[in-house]
């Protein structure tokens, strides 16, 4: 039986050179989809193109307005061909309207000299952190597996300032399915907003845009398998409504799979 | 007189919706302008769009080819307008090539609790920071006041991995000119690249992708005025020809204006 991720990306070609998708109940979001599977949904137009050359390297997703659970056409246009690199733009539409917009970054990428500068934190394994009971407040979680570490969704609302907005966890897709960039781009988005870690109030929130730059090639990812990835998000900065993330995914094996940001909106 | 970047963000509103604009030589760099100063004429192709509803708070800019010295042509349309948010789509075009893609998001700002969660670090005051002797090696270096605190420009280019690729530095436009939104997308770039700061080797880079969060708006502009920018950048990662770069943005009363990220190409 076919995974529930592969299920929810999945794109049939379309006429006009539009990709055509749906949303998948399986990642249904408290409106509409989680934002993680149509950042995956969108790569996938790009990794599916027959015209498509290289991996990925730099993912941009704006939510311009909440997807609606059905049907769904994506447009991915390469507006720039190089030698070795490629430069996509996506549109996600619903009947007429503009729903995503995106930016892909493709290249074929070949050894240098190489660095993970940011080294993954100290950790207990994956095996020794629990994961939480019960079923999550959203259909989506149930997709995750996630051994919260530090900074979980709060138990208590209690409308604090717990100074940091900072969580580490172990994650991966549920059932187990090996990584691959579209997944990758997923968990990206996996971090529960950052103003309800720091506040512990659960305030409206939506993410605006969110970036996800590529470390990992074949061969990170084949190494991660259906091994678990170290999630690290983070806050920078909140006010006047918007606040950003920035986070890290690293491997088992310590390698700096992917890094990511994204700005969000929020009430209140 | 006008300031030299004004005079280099000027955009003439030309036919069929289209901006007109042309290259700087004040702002030149190696080859072809300074990353940030193309981030500032996007912006400002959005900031002077009659359609515009408020500020902006992030903008995406991916560099897909070499700017040419000479005129270009900006196309920036609105493909969402929500109550109080507008999404961006922008292209850069010299000819029939398609050299910049863009995307910016605008939004009316209410006040809500706030929280500048990465605090700017302990660094001399600007006075107490010299600035380097002699003129930059590239043009648009010029147009800057760089007093780097930490990480600068390698005096000799030894090779050796340094370790860390962080550079912090107060800076501000040459002569001084009040911050803007344009100036601060611009002030974004100025870090240069961190493949050479953490190896010291002159090797061939560009950058691919860059973002910018804007957690400034008019108030913290004021503020600010001519002051100085405390910048902070680093990697994160280096491998396969490519690395990224996280990088934070204070004034001198302490607060975060913006976070950027962007990924670079570079060889060997």
């Amino acid at each position: 039986m076919q995974h529930a991720f592969d299920q929810a990306i999945a794109l049939e070609a379309g006429p006009d050179g539009l990709w055509q998708g749906q949303t998948s109940p399986a990642y249904a979001n408290m409106v509409g989809p989680f934002g993680g599977i149509t950042a995956a949904q969108v790569l996938n137009a790009v990794l599916q193109h027959p015209a498509r050359q290289g991996d990925p390297v730099a993912l941009t997703v704006n939510y311009c307005a909440a997807v609606a659970d059905g049907p769904f056409a994506v447009l991915a246009r390469p507006v720039r061909t190089n030698r070795s690199t490629q430069h996509w733009m996506v549109e996600v539409t619903q009947g007429t309207d503009t729903v995503i917009t995106a930016t892909v970054f493709t290249a074929m990428r070949r050894e240098t000299w190489q660095s993970g500068e940011h080294t993954r934190p100290e950790v207990p394994a994956p095996q020794d952190v629990p994961t939480p009971a019960g079923r999550g407040r959203v259909e989506w979680l149930n997709r995750y597996e996630l051994r919260f570490i530090e900074g979980a969704i709060p138990a208590n609302w209690d409308g604090a300032d717990h100074g940091t907005s900072r969580t580490r966890l172990w994650m991966r897709d549920h059932p187990p399915r090996p990584l691959d960039f579209a997944s990758l781009a997923a968990l990206a988005d996996v971090f529960y907003p950052r103003v309800w870690r720091r506040r512990a109030t659960l305030v409206p929130v939506g993410t605006v845009s969110m970036t996800v730059y590529f470390h990992a090639g074949p061969a990170e990812l084949a190494v991660t398998g259906t091994g678990h990835v170290l999630g690290q998000a983070q806050a920078q900065a909140f006010g006047r409504g918007y606040f950003d993330q920035t986070a890290q995914l690293w491997n088992e094996a310590g390698d700096l799979l992917a890094t990511s940001h994204q700005v969000v909106y929020y009430k209140e």
